[in-house]
């Protein structure tokens, strides 16, 4: 089947992530969506600069008329990226009207001129979709269209700007000023030179009007927002909270209340216990209550290259689906095509590969140690961490726990034989299983 | 539009949610489904049991012949929840045999006899949906199928199973044993009689391979996953866990290796910083390592009648749809139906509700306190809680924090300005909003 072929407008970090992503997972997602899924072209204001960001294995042809881009008949979905709201709204439509199906990460665009966007879509019979325009690689969007469609949606609470929540994350770890916090952040790259958009809550509120139409059913109304941001927030504020259990976040929160709905972009306390509370630096999250399910909770990156080509990518594929397979195929019962399911092997657990805590009981007497440890230094299991505890009042046995880094388990398992036959330690050694779930 | 028929087997805790949800959030689901969705009858084993169970305000069709319900003519949908593996096994092959799409919280079922039964859906060219078959009401299923389908998904780690995790937590609060843990779960209706199903692993392994097979693209292979439960666990790993700064949460694992799939359940040490080493009780949580996305997660309650509808509910809305719109209006832009969104007004900001924290300068000296409690009783604002900072070294001026129970903002700005004006407080208040979040 020919492959689905992409018009890209605009090519700064999310496109180059988006072409980046789709040319290294591009068995995946084919497996996935049933097709090839092609960048045939991409618009862009300056060429040479596009040129340059292309990721290396990719060969994109790069044009300055955007409107090609939308015009050209070969071109079945159009991925708009180049941001802002006037540029961006003409190429929107005009896909639209060319009968293309859109997808877009561009939040203000669709918090601003959301409604006829989608109205003319609806008319077209074309999709407009726009996982990325909030919360980044987070499908939250699919999760309120489709996963919590049961509920009656009572509120949302989401951290849904990176910046903010680096900003504020820094100022209470480290006891920063808002200033010298914000500085930080444009250091990292996590700020832009001109830090309003973010600092003083526009952004967040155009993630959150686009969340409040969809939870609620009502149309974009991002001119009802109300605003406050985080660049008068003292060190003060946030060192009481923390002493009262409670942290400072600037939150998204819409709320429906008998007599209309609440849009709102602060800076919140929120109890220290909650795990919103706990989500730090550029992550984002997402908390969502609804009557039948309870709050269900999404946090995940909510900026950067890769992360937001996640949600943009997503979107070519659920386009893509619907292009390719009856209506009834359209998504895989198990994600993938039934005919490219692969069989890779099941590892038995004698092939795992992990950490281990393992606790010893040993008669406490000198040697015991080098004993146990020279045992897995032979097999070649290394020593993370290592605790004696004092033996109880009277008592002669000793708890020894050791975490090993990662190994093997059949090598963790011949050590613990191993060791169990050493006259100076009693019984059986319990192992367990650690994972960091760092990355 | 003629109302989607829902046959239903099984009326049980689930089955009664369904019904219930249904009922109650039913002008809510149709705008977004574009259509109707009613349970036409209910196939149960014993009619007078079912008949006490049933929400009030519903009037349901019960009968003791669960193949009548599969072989109706008018049911378009079979929503399978007696449980099980051979009688779920029979209907659901019988359903899908007579075309009809099939929604299902089995997880026994489809990581036994998975690979079966999507291959005869496949061929019947209908839907086997499955969302509360892992995770109860967070639509983890949607996540991996739909919203990350960009990534190559390196791993997944989950707590979904909430009688462990509710044992867990309960261990390692109180320094309960397993079997006081255990029977306060027991008690608390979290664990069955005979919970070895759920200590033992046996649940989260169904899930696990579930997710595996959505994750990779590889068949249900349920016969290898490692399963090891929490049964064994004693105290002393718990709070040697917790020294060495660990929590041990009973997680399903799997991941890819170069020489194959990992697929396990096991308890296992967390760093306590992560966040899922902070979902405690019945909750659940899955963490996704995707290449494009990185590491997101989904939390929420993994069981219980009506998370589990959620699940349930958003299957049939997702069928409902693809059998009432044309394939690219499937999804409605806004979630609702374009033609069904409501404009329910924003609310201004002086009429939002909710809590404050207050910070006032104010001299050192008596009365003050009074006159400030007593302008915001006059106000009908009740305190939550207060906190007077000692004035440093020769200051005459000390801080007071006020936390106040939800109050509407208006009626906060006003006592703010009546304090601003008393002679005893110098300068403005700071006034920041507070949310518990709690539900």
């Amino acid at each position: 089947m020919k492959p689905i072929q992409v018009g890209l407008l605009g090519f700064g970090t999310v496109g180059a992530g988006v072409a980046k992503v789709l040319v290294r997972n591009a068995e995946e997602i084919g497996r996935r969506a049933g097709r090839a899924i092609e960048v045939k072209r991409v618009g862009v204001r300056n060429i040479d600069k596009a040129r340059t960001a292309a990721p290396s294995g990719t060969e994109l042809s790069f044009g300055d008329d955007m409107r090609a881009v939308v015009d050209d008949p070969e071109v079945d979905i159009v991925c708009e990226l180049i941001g802002g709201t006037e540029l961006a709204k003409e190429l929107v439509l005009r896909a639209i009207a060319n009968r293309k199906h859109v997808v877009t990460a561009n939040k203000a665009l669709l918090a601003i001129h959301g409604n006829e966007i989608f109205a003319a879509a609806q008319k077209a019979g074309v999709m407009v979709n726009f996982e990325a325009a909030v919360a980044g690689g987070i499908p939250i969007i699919k999760a309120l269209r489709e996963g919590l469609t049961a509920n009656r949606i009572e509120w949302i609470a989401g951290i849904i700007n990176g910046t903010s929540n680096f900003i504020l994350s820094d100022m209470r770890d480290t006891g920063a000023s808002f200033a010298d916090a914000l500085a930080q952040a444009q250091k990292l790259g996590y700020a832009e030179a001109d830090p309003t958009f973010d600092i003083e809550g526009h952004d967040a509120a155009h993630k959150l009007t686009i969340l409040a139409a969809i939870a609620f059913g009502i149309p974009m109304q991002f001119e009802k927002a109300y605003l406050e941001g985080i660049s008068t927030l003292s060190r003060d504020d946030i060192r009481y909270a923390e002493e009262l259990g409670y942290r400072i976040k600037l939150l998204g929160i819409t709320k429906r209340k008998p007599n209309g709905i609440e849009l709102r972009v602060h800076p919140t306390l929120v109890p220290a216990k909650r795990i919103i509370a706990n989500v730090e630096g550029v992550m984002n999250a997402v908390v969502v209550q609804g009557d039948a399910v309870g709050q269900t909770l999404y946090s995940g990156r909510g900026a950067g290259a890769e992360p937001t080509a996640s949600a943009v990518v997503a979107d070519l594929v659920d386009v893509t689906r619907l292009l390719t397979a009856d209506p009834e195929h359209r998504v895989p019962h198990l994600a993938f095509q039934p005919d490219r399911l692969v069989d890779l092997p099941i590892l038995p657990i004698s092939e795992v590969e992990t950490s281990y805590y393992l606790r010893l009981k040993a008669h406490d007497q000198t040697g015991v140690m080098a004993d146990v440890t020279r045992i897995l230094a032979d097999l070649s299991i290394s020593i993370d961490a290592m605790m004696q505890k004092e033996p109880a009042e009277g008592e002669k046995i000793v708890d020894i726990i050791i975490l090993t880094h990662v190994a093997k388990e059949h090598r963790v398992d011949s050590a613990i034989a191993r060791i169990e036959s050493l006259p100076t330690i009693a019984g059986r050694l319990t192992k367990l299983r650690l994972e960091n779930l760092d990355k």
